[in-house]
């Protein structure tokens, strides 16, 4: 059960294709590309419709050979938890496969093995999603076993108690032994100073202690209906079966509640550059991060989250950028050095930097040399050279994910979650193609303010005051 | 009505007598002095009582004058507030004005002017209290309009609606045209990762606008039950008239909820040291200011509250103090300088200092300068001769603090919402006494580390990058 510490990007394809080489800032983000049928015409018909329940179905054929993925999205994450139980949506991921009425422990991930399927889940900020890679002729078996899982869980203390240390030992591995993970979770704390995002999707390690099985069946009762999940099907199908097997399956399932448009507090207008300095005994090599908070793919207006998803790969996406130019070949200030945006959020996202020195530099040389960088970009804006050449190397790593059918069945997924329709995401070729170099200048100009920034140091310990 | 934006330090007597010269921190914050009567034997017999529906009662006899100060107070302030409406106890405290189901909008006031009453009304983040300052013979009339709006209260949105806009002209006053607020807010927010502590009393302004008669009311009926207040009745007055007028008036109002344990979510520990800088064109002089996170009275082990009290009192209490002496008289470096501890919160609170540049030295030599002090502190500690000269003057200042009578039940009531009881005040001078320079150099070893802080610096506007 994977746990996504970050939230997936929704459109944005940098690390779909295995294209940046630069070390990534958040290193597990999965960032997704789209669809971009409309304008490369090689994309699948994709099809969505809804259950009398309320339940999404998103049909994406790909018969290029015998394999169907199979996923259930529900739209809950770890920023709609109730305040004080951080960690209960990861938490839950986890119990689902603890029985339910007619299945024993463990039950679910052995008859998908039985079957021969492969399967993971994960927890984001937005969403929680299940998926499995079968054969389609147990298509119909695998829609039964997750439709029971959406109504039918069963939780005792003895089975889930043990589960928590398992979540808290996964926390452990992933931050609490992770320096770079640690300052992570501080910058993201200090930049959101009221929106549940500063909040680690694992959840804070004390409040995790405390989790226990009212907490998951509260979150499970509230968000785990029909109404508020989207079930994504793709692979070697036919519409009409899997209209078919889900009518007979999670068409069955009850509404249980009505979750809503989902509110989150939300930022105030930021008013203070902040920085977090953290010292770890474990750091070999120190690192730099500045976080700015930009408005999301769902918070935007029209066309400022495309220009960022130029913005941040012109700058800073892999070894062609200015950044990573200016850094590491040309001046040597870093070993590393980029920029990225994660536009895939319901609320206010980040744009991020990152670098390190190298042997001769240090952090704050880097942060100079960044923000040099930052100033030009504000100063003299971006040529349409660039810009053009951006927006292909986007299409076509949007081109490239689209072999993959769980990568495409991911994007799809993540995006419905978060609010984008079937025509938003098909049309987000044609929506990078019109980015403007002016509108890079504008949100560049707009939101990369200091007081809109966390900076981060991470270096080896020295003696503290 | 005032708006405390600070909240209440238990114990801390600092500022009380009108001690302390140097410019502090917050500027409006009230800390308050305790009984000391144990010691210094000149404290009045308090008595404290609870009426049949769960209120609880206490009476502080003062016959100087025929004066009497009525207060009641919540045990609900910000930090209860839920998710996304940020303000509303403070908004609430501003509609209890605002008429009951007997009484006209205003008529509360024009009553209490009417028999020569003086009133306020305030809002931390741990309670909400009211008070009137009358004479003996109109305390049945006061208790009884108290009590009115107490369970009574009536809003519409035609009286509340104005009232936000108030509100909102506070909060311009207080904080959008305070750079130093501002700064104040987004450090607070810094520091706290995960309470609710790092949200301002008076609310976000964004949330304070979309704030409606439903949140009040709800707040109102969550909270405002006699089950969750204390009555403070100081003054000209017989225990035996208290309890019987007491008992007609707040003892007639039915229990309408039962808040029960109050839980918030706590902090993480902290793991990295995170620096908030503001420049804003309004700043004449930089400024420098420094948060701990530490216990509260609340939260301490056994007398590691106490001791802090001492420690901030002898490392930046006035012009006596090591940080005055060093930074201000001997190396000239600072105008001003100082530290505090704000003990009387019911979670985990702050340990602050301060500092301005003079003419000719920046915010960066100013915190140069304290670092050295606390380094100092660190390595060879505080002298038994610091210690007790601090004691004396801290329980000297209770002394003085005694002389007002509204202070006296500002005490009892604000140490009372906090779960402390009225042995723990009584026996406060004692456990002064009894904190030894080992136990400062203690407390100060164990939190003021960087990790556990927050550094701010407000400064002119430059161009920012």
């Amino acid at each position: 059960m994977t746990l996504r510490r970050s939230r997936t990007a929704l459109f944005s394809l940098a690390l779909v294709a295995g294209f940046s080489v630069a070390p990534h800032y958040q290193s597990d983000h999965w960032s997704t590309a789209t669809a971009q049928a409309a304008e490369e015409k090689i994309g699948p018909k994709v099809t969505s419709f809804f259950l009398a329940n309320g339940m999404q179905v998103v049909v994406i054929p790909d018969h290029r050979a015998p394999v169907v993925t199979h996923m259930v999205w529900y739209r809950a994450g770890s920023a709609d938890e109730p305040p004080g139980k951080s960690g209960i949506a990861h938490y839950l991921e986890h119990l689902m496969f603890k029985g339910t009425k007619t299945t024993a422990n463990g039950e679910f991930s052995s008859r998908v093995a039985a079957i021969g399927g492969q399967e993971n889940a994960f927890t984001s900020t937005d969403y929680t999603g299940y998926f499995q890679r079968i054969t389609p002729d147990v298509l119909a078996e695998m829609m039964a076993l997750e439709a029971d899982r959406m109504e039918n869980l069963v939780l005792t203390d003895e089975l889930i108690i043990p589960e928590r240390d398992v979540v808290q030992e996964e926390r452990n591995a992933r931050t609490e032994n992770n320096p770079g993970s640690l300052l992570r979770e501080a910058m993201v704390a200090a930049l959101y100073q009221n929106h549940p995002y500063g909040i680690p999707i694992i959840g804070w390690q004390h409040e995790v202690n405390s989790l226990n099985k009212d907490d998951a069946i509260a979150f499970y009762d509230k968000f785990y209906t029909p109404n508020n999940a989207i079930l994504v099907v793709a692979g070697d199908v036919e519409l009409d079966v899997v209209k078919d097997l889900a009518e007979k399956t999670y068409g069955k399932v009850a509404r249980r509640a009505e979750p809503g448009k989902r509110m989150r507090p939300s930022e105030p207008p930021p008013r203070a550059a902040r920085r977090v300095e953290m010292e770890d005994a474990r750091v070999r090599t120190p690192s730099f991060q500045r976080l700015y908070l930009v408005p999301s793919y769902n918070t935007a207006e029209d066309g400022e989250a495309e220009a960022f998803e130029i913005l941040g790969e012109l700058l800073g996406g892999g070894s062609t950028s200015r950044l990573y130019k200016s850094l590491v070949i040309d001046q040597k200030i870093a070993t590393s050095g980029g920029s990225w945006y994660q536009g895939g959020s319901l609320d206010d996202t980040i744009f991020g930097f990152y670098g390190a020195p190298g042997q001769d530099t240090t952090l704050a040389d880097v942060e100079a040399a960044i923000d040099k960088e930052i100033a030009k970009l504000l100063a003299s804006g971006v040529t349409e050279k660039e810009v053009e050449r951006t927006k292909n190397r986007l299409i076509k790593q949007a081109v490239f994910s689209q072999d993959s059918q769980s990568t495409l069945a991911r994007i799809y997924g993540g995006s419905l979650s978060l609010g984008a329709t079937i025509e938003d995401i098909e049309s987000w070729p044609k929506r990078i193609r019109a980015v403007t170099p002016e509108a890079v200048n504008a949100v560049a100009r707009k939101y990369l303010k200091k007081k809109r920034s966390v900076t981060g140091y991470l270096s080896p310990e020295k003696k503290q005051g």
